[in-house]
């Protein structure tokens, strides 16, 4: 009885989304919009999937609001197994019906190793929540479906087991992975999380993948989501993906965190401004090419 | 398309596994083994199966040491995907060829809803670990093949998000649920992780669940699990499960944390111990009646 | 114009409390009750010191309890400005009187370095809040008035950070320190603090000071003093602080954590079971002679 | 005997520094230098005065960087009593002769209630630093010499407590208070702390009182400070303060996060950035009049 002990390298933890590993920093494709430097790419939408109509009106404001990805949850995970999971199969059917009218490629969530399959014959992007992170099986899963995967940090991971979780969706036969920061658990109460803004430009130091940031789950309140949002594009990341919602009052979660269609001006205001945010730090730091160089067209709105 | 929205009720979170759900505190029965007020059930065993050699040692050192339960890893849910990820289903023949041989019932972790029923096969009790604590479907599937779950908390979870997570099992019809204390992420680097004692008599208030503490990942030195499993005790704790090894420095993982040989005299020492540190607590505090009354014949060593 | 910069020495970042600074662990004379190996020396008392009647009757239902020592502040840290403060001077007078009546020698909290004199004129040991762990000058003034510290671990400091703070305290001429184990923050919710219970044994393995738990403050919840004291004899601690009153929802601060008379029996029972609790872990341990060589006519109750 | 308790009221724990106590945003004066809404003041210098030398070229580097205010100590808080603790007196007297020469107001930390007085001879603004934050009797002490505040977060504090020590300054006679967020402690130890960079706006959401950001300690590491500067300024910091050094390799503290002569450039031109950072945000947000407004020539530079 022989034991298949893969050794770890000593060089490196984490050797395919290593710096290290790349000549530059990657860009990932997803469903034709880029995310990688010299983007920033926003992803929009509502928390859940609910109706047809709900989701329609989520899509054109996200894109009213600069989107080029819509994101929306069919399988949605839940602290109480008494609140409302998602539509399942039939949230799927309706994002691609959605996709179908508005252009827009959807990113959404999977949770279970048995979904996978399910969810990519639909999905241009899957999501692993920051629960899953370390569901060992499902981000392999995820990641030989030939879909990009966009992950979520764990609430309580380290950078560096965020990076490792990343290495087993790479070594399963995906690299095109983007990292999302959504706020680490600490002390404070005052804001649902506590977004780690400083993991954007340390995750660039040690690996070349795109990262992203995600305002509305990091502060979990709607007045929060702009200003943590331009954070976000001032440290450099790749991109943001918020919560929005035709009626948050009337959303079946996280309406408190939901921007209101009222608030779409700002956040296309906020989309414009993004070159002047990074500015010069995006034109000589490590990030790249200058964000000017967004190709607005693409992965923000004509 | 109707939305099928479970409301939450307004009285509990956790209705399955509220304290106010049953008359007194909840006996759970693995393989003929109780885990409930009144004992101080021992499980123990290695981290990962690796040999038939190696477990059947381990079991023996397990028996000596007062322990009722073995554990071992067939599944082992690894930071890295290049460390060793457990023998899968080999594992889980030694493990009960193992138990043929010392009568001794035994748990170990499931770490992907399409392993669930052959590990149900072959187990006694189903481990849901820290990283999937909140993996819903995982906790959905466990709960259903009729086998007890020991629940382990999150690295970062609150008391009441653990008990939101055990009432996930017991929605899916299974209340035979242990819960596990095995440390949170603090601050703190001294220690793997930070054991949070009070969390055991706070369980205990709140749920009529029987909760065990792991002293072995809490500490994450084999120093530590004696002192620590001996807290565990004293806040009347129903039980502690560790990790131990015939030989540690050869171990496949966390041999740093592992028992030797020649610590079972203590950790006998410390189980007969129980019923005086446990002591006043035990006969007139919540936890019910006296551990005197261990049926040691049964749960502790014949 | 030249700087006086003292090297950090290579070898080890606290000197003077290094465990290899001692041949054994020390015992620190407080009054002439010894805090140490081979002890659980129970300090208790009121919060806050009111009356003198209320400081009276507190002294005695601390030593009926099991205590030798009276706590009380006089000085009291309080996070905001409209909360009571103490009866400064006024109550170090009180707490002498109760001194001369019970014999009970008492330990009682400086907060300015401006009053180091004048609690050391009264007091037979200073106490640091964890507040003030890291208030530098006032561990230097602390340390230089010739009477025992006890000094409280910080809410959010290292092990290495409050050893580094006693070796503070040791430069100035004092190493009759005892270290305090109060609870740390973490993101839970359900308990004041979390007992970081490993940090008894840690310290113990790495500095010659005694360490003891204080239950009260760990957990916010009078329901949990017992049980988490309980702990702090199951690991080794050298004893234990509480807050007690004789009539806690009268009490001016922190009533909800404070024993009542009622409790005093458990409380002594508890501290009779010391022994027990302790047991081969102190008689084999590293904590020195057997727990039972307790001198409870000293440090106990007569 | 009676006793002076002081009721908390119910409306709001912090009086005076709620928003309520106030019309608009509060601009504090520091030696003619505003901060507040509408500007975006930089502080900066060595973490320690050394020498005459060291501490005039640094305020040189500061103001080409575009600092208005000189930060340096003369009182150091250090982890360990075997560190470099700054040259005191001597370190006041070099600031105020660097000051006479280049017309820049300087900050430094006050650790001690004995020295308020001496600090506050000499210093523009007194600082009370993270340890600190709970030195009620120093907080005190602070406010009560007519002297502007700068309060940093203590590490683990909570928001809600920061505001409260800033009510003890305030309740002492002093409302020219300015809050400085610099890191909290997590988990991650991927830095030094974590930046809480939601606390800015949710302290101006709570409170009238200006708020900067202290991206040197919170990142610890040179190549975090400018993109967490620009975080600050993204999310409507009042002002930012930071650590540089002439010869970063020879400080006596705190060298790897001090910005070097060749970075003043890249900090100049973050400064001027400024606007275009804050942008929208400021000009409609709750932040006041836009930052367009900064007069640069007062707390920029000429």
């Amino acid at each position: 009885m022989s034991i298949a002990r893969t050794e770890m390298p000593e060089s490196s933890p984490y050797l395919l989304v290593d710096k290290q590993a790349r000549a530059g920093r990657s860009t990932v494709n997803v469903g034709g919009v880029p995310i990688g430097p010299g983007t920033f790419t926003l992803i929009a939408g509502p928390c859940a999937v609910e109706t047809p109509e709900q989701t329609l009106r989520a899509a054109e404001m996200a894109r009213a609001g600069g989107a080029a990805l819509l994101r929306g949850g069919a399988f949605k995970p839940r602290t109480s197994p008494y609140a409302f999971h998602g539509l399942g199969r039939e949230g799927l059917l309706i994002l691609s019906g959605v996709r179908a009218e508005t252009g827009m490629p959807f990113v959404t969530e999977v949770l279970d190793t048995r979904d996978v399959d399910l969810v990519a014959t639909h999905a241009d992007m899957l999501q692993i929540g920051a629960r899953n992170m370390q569901n060992f099986s499902l981000l392999r899963a995820a990641g030989s479906v030939g879909l990009p995967v966009l992950l979520k940090r764990g609430m309580s991971a380290t950078i560096e087991e965020w990076l490792m979780a990343a290495e087993y969706v790479a070594q399963a036969g995906c690299t095109d992975i983007v990292l999302c920061e959504r706020g680490i658990r600490t002390f404070e109460t005052a804001t649902r999380n506590t977004l780690d803004i400083s993991a954007i430009p340390t995750v660039q130091r040690l690996s070349h993948l795109p990262v992203i940031v995600d305002p509305s789950h990091a502060g979990g309140r709607r007045d929060l989501v702009l200003p943590l949002g331009r954070a976000g594009a001032a440290v450099g990341a790749d991109g943001m993906i918020i919560e929005l919602h035709p009626q948050p009052e009337q959303a079946l979660c996280d309406g408190k965190q939901a921007l209101r269609p009222e608030d779409m001006p700002d956040l296309r205001a906020l989309m414009e401004d993004v070159p002047l945010i990074a500015g010069r730090l995006a034109q000589t730091g490590p990030a790249g090419p200058a964000v000017s160089a967004v190709p607005t067209g693409v992965n923000g709105t004509p």
